[in-house]
């Protein structure tokens, strides 16, 4: 068995990441907002556990086998923040795993809802009524959630609330109108719940875009926000960096690479889309940031490479070994059995590839 | 444990894939052209024995990770098709694999072949030297190439030949010239090891949008192409179904998912960029296609959803599950530990994530 990391693999700066951690603890805390961290960003029980321990009020998560594998490492709060079809088997899973765990699932339909209350008659699995506030993935418009919550008891199951997920702030400078979306989306939602005669606990929402504007609409401020579910903002990626929504110095993981060609006068380092992930939003000026050439762009990625055109600074010689941020940090994680923390300690991503 | 899989997941139809393996075995004895598969598409030992026992001369890998497991598998001829930098660490690995196989790696630049001489002076691991045929991602000019299998030789190394991706096939109807780039590239290699008193044994190309043409251009017609090294015609995926490369019939590998949601009336599937992958190329119609919704395209794709409109048909109910071909296969297999095989076999991604 080699122990030593061979190039391209993912590393984690536990210094940055246990800030990150620290500074949205302390900013929900401030805000009057729980924080129920997604997950499926970093997949890994150390980093779990630094949530958990900062004051989170459980993890959000989105498979049942990814709520499974958290539920083994001791997590006692989980949220499946996805509007799941009920199998016998996935009710089976389910049933199992809120014997272990304070247990929430999203429904975003009448149809889901019903089907949820069949298959989980008995079973303490809340749900909470997903709602699309402008991202237009899943979710039932903010004014039926009413009528799908009532389905939902009616069916037999306990109702929590509502959530949704601006997605849509994952856009240059649309963090602030995503969250003022999600605040009216919301609002519209839990008047349409008290109109069905339903009170919701938890209205939740978040994304790491827009987070500091959720956070400043708070209950501080009149609104209706209980919870926020950022994932990304634990690690950090290209993207964040891009948007302006983390900064630079706070990406806390990178792919460590090293500089395997010089073909064409280009960089070409031996990280690919099979160690990155193949990530690319139409705004992204290329496929991942190289800290060290700020001005640098990755203007070719396959499976085993990235080109990157390095704006007129000279190459740095073969075998050199360069951090390249990837643009998506959940999808990376998600390729790597293992990541390194401080190139010292290996964490295992226990919760890679639990996609059902 | 569970037996029965849970969507999402991978799905071979083993006789499609069986009729991929022989068609293009045939296909390229018939040229009198030595095929050598790039198992970095199936990372299976299942696939690959198929391979073998269709007459392929060996297997192409993209890294040291990859050579190793397929060696365990017992295969005993491995290219290792990438330029790489060797550290003290891959020199050893490369040595103890060089025991268990016919081995050889690529080099496209002096300083490369110097270093690889260096660390691996007495070693079985033959060199082909790496040329760029026109995708201008690694690999040297042509007409270079006797002076890097020089430089090779100087260094001890054997020198076997030289080698191009003609990775700009990947476009609407750039098969046929890329393969004729490839062609004139590979003639311009082979004339300059000739300049330089070297004859190279194996000249190979190959990938599957380029495959019928370069077929086409072996030594019957008087080419000087000896191997290609083809990946995705084995499994397929809808970008070769888009390049017009494979037809939809061809197509062996799917991902199976289930329709949970209905929102904004489109049809919203648990197939996401953790199961699919993330690619998308320019020219490419959507995030994957739906074989029985041929029109349909799949219009926004994030890490557990994929919503997909269908151009006016009808919904099918929640709950149905589809087959939903992923954009690159060989970025979809790497995010599976096992890939279903006519849902009846599990067969293990025994090289998944080896990427160094």
């Amino acid at each position: 068995m080699r122990t030593e990391p061979s190039t391209p693999y993912l590393r984690v700066d536990t210094a940055r990441l246990r800030a990150n951690v620290a500074r949205v603890a302390e900013q929900a805390a401030a805000a009057g907002i729980a924080l129920r961290p997604h997950a499926k960003t970093h997949k890994c029980a150390e980093v779990a556990r630094l949530q958990l321990e900062a004051g989170a009020v459980g993890l959000t998560v989105a498979t049942v086998g990814e709520a499974e594998v958290f539920a083994d490492h001791g997590v006692e709060d989980l949220f499946i923040a996805y509007p799941l079809w009920l199998t016998e088997d996935a009710a089976r899973r389910l049933r199992d795993l809120a014997g272990r765990a304070d247990l929430a699932i999203g429904v975003d339909s009448t149809t889901s809802a019903d089907r949820a209350g069949a298959l989980l008659a008995g079973a303490e699995v809340a749900v909470l009524v997903e709602i699309d506030s402008g991202q237009h993935r899943s979710g039932c418009p903010p004014e039926e959630a009413g009528g799908v919550a009532s389905a939902a008891a009616a069916a037999g199951l306990a109702v929590r609330g509502v959530f949704t997920f601006p997605g849509h702030a994952y856009g240059p400078g649309a963090g602030a109108s995503a969250a003022a979306d999600e605040a009216r989306a919301l609002e519209a939602a839990v008047a349409s719940f008290r109109a069905a005669g339903l009170e919701p606990d938890v209205v939740s929402g978040g994304s790491t875009p827009s987070l500091a504007a959720s956070l400043a609409a708070g209950p501080g401020s009149g609104g209706v926000v209980t919870e926020l579910r950022p994932g990304v903002y634990v690690l950090g990626d290209a993207q964040q960096w891009e948007l302006g929504s983390m900064r630079p110095a706070d990406v806390a993981l990178v792919c460590r690479t090293t500089v395997v060609s010089h073909a064409g006068g280009r960089l070409v380092l031996d990280a690919g889309s099979k160690a990155l992930g193949a990530d690319r939003a139409a705004w992204a000026t290329g496929w991942g940031r190289l800290p060290a050439y700020p001005e640098a762009r990755v203007v070719q990625l396959s499976e085993h490479h990235a080109v990157a055109d390095l704006a007129g600074a000279a190459l740095p010689s073969l075998g050199t070994v360069l951090d390249l941020v990837p643009n998506h940090v959940c999808n990376a994680v998600n390729l790597a059995d293992e990541l390194w923390a401080d190139d010292t300690e290996r964490w295992s991503v226990v919760a890679r590839g639990r996609n059902g």
